[in-house]
């Protein structure tokens, strides 16, 4: 079976969660699957060893969950982008817009440097809200968008219009 | 160098973090070499390899980091302990006492069967109360503690005491 097909058979369709209405895509039956979760990351690794990563950015928390072993296997340092108050030493902060209210994410202040090239990984692409804020702060660092990477996209969504403005390298290991 | 040492090279302290008096262990720094990362996922790994290890449970958000990379190199499931209402799916919860207040901690319902071995992983141990009720929550499922691993024990908080009675398997790769 192909690593696609593979994929989406894990993937659990969860009615109504966060809130009424909305269908939401529970990865975790992936991390329960070790020889999954290994062809996954040999195939996200496949898919930028030769791409010059420099570094590969988490979104808290669930992209810290392949995020980490990726930028480990690329042999590149993992960054953790952080919901605000939760990184401990001097940050960055960048200030966004949400449906109701705003949010504001956080990056330790050394951990990039000028023009260093970031690959930002999240579980899912949504709206696209997060992965915009991240690619903001991460540019506000003085560093640059090598790529953004999902395991799961909600195409209809259309969270990549967002992103293409930072870089069109979009990839997604299966979307909906 | 040891790989003690090189550790306790990269963690950083800051004070008063996240509250006046207290010294935050900060294990960013950590994830920035990925040299070393991987060296302490050889040396988690070869430390378990034997110990018929049937899971690792990481606690959130930090347990996630090494915790899903040492269950993909030890081929077991990887079990994700999260606050109350992160979870999508059917959940088993524990609820205990924190030093002000209460806190729930919660595990899907089909994570984990009947007697199996989970190692129990997060960064950080300091009282143990969080790992105390991972380890309840896990008896809960009717699963058994193999053991607890931390990257960074705090010994004068004595946190080991706590967990003793579940497993006297506890190892921590640096003390303070």
């Amino acid at each position: 079976m192909k690593l696609k097909e593979r994929i989406n058979n894990a993937i659990r369709n969860v009615p109504n969660f966060p809130k009424e209405g909305i269908d939401f895509k529970d990865i975790t039956p992936i991390m329960l699957d070790s020889v999954l979760s290994n062809d996954m990351l040999d195939h996200l690794y496949e898919t930028y060893k030769n791409q010059d990563i420099e570094a590969v950015a988490g979104i808290e928390s669930r992209g810290f969950l392949f995020g980490y072993p990726l930028a480990m296997k690329l042999g590149v340092p993992f960054i953790l982008i952080r919901k605000k108050g939760k990184l401990p030493y001097n940050k960055i902060s960048y200030d966004y817009d949400l449906e109701y209210g705003s949010a504001t994410i956080e990056i330790h202040i050394d951990a990039l440097t000028k023009g260093q090239r970031v690959l930002i990984h999240d579980d899912l692409l949504a709206t696209g809200g997060s992965a915009e804020a991240t690619a903001n702060l991460i540019k506000k660092c003085g560093a640059e968008i090598a790529g953004f990477n999902f395991l799961v996209s909600l195409d209809f969504l259309k969270g990549n219009e967002k992103l293409k403005s930072f870089s069109d390298n979009i990839v997604n290991l299966v979307s909906y």
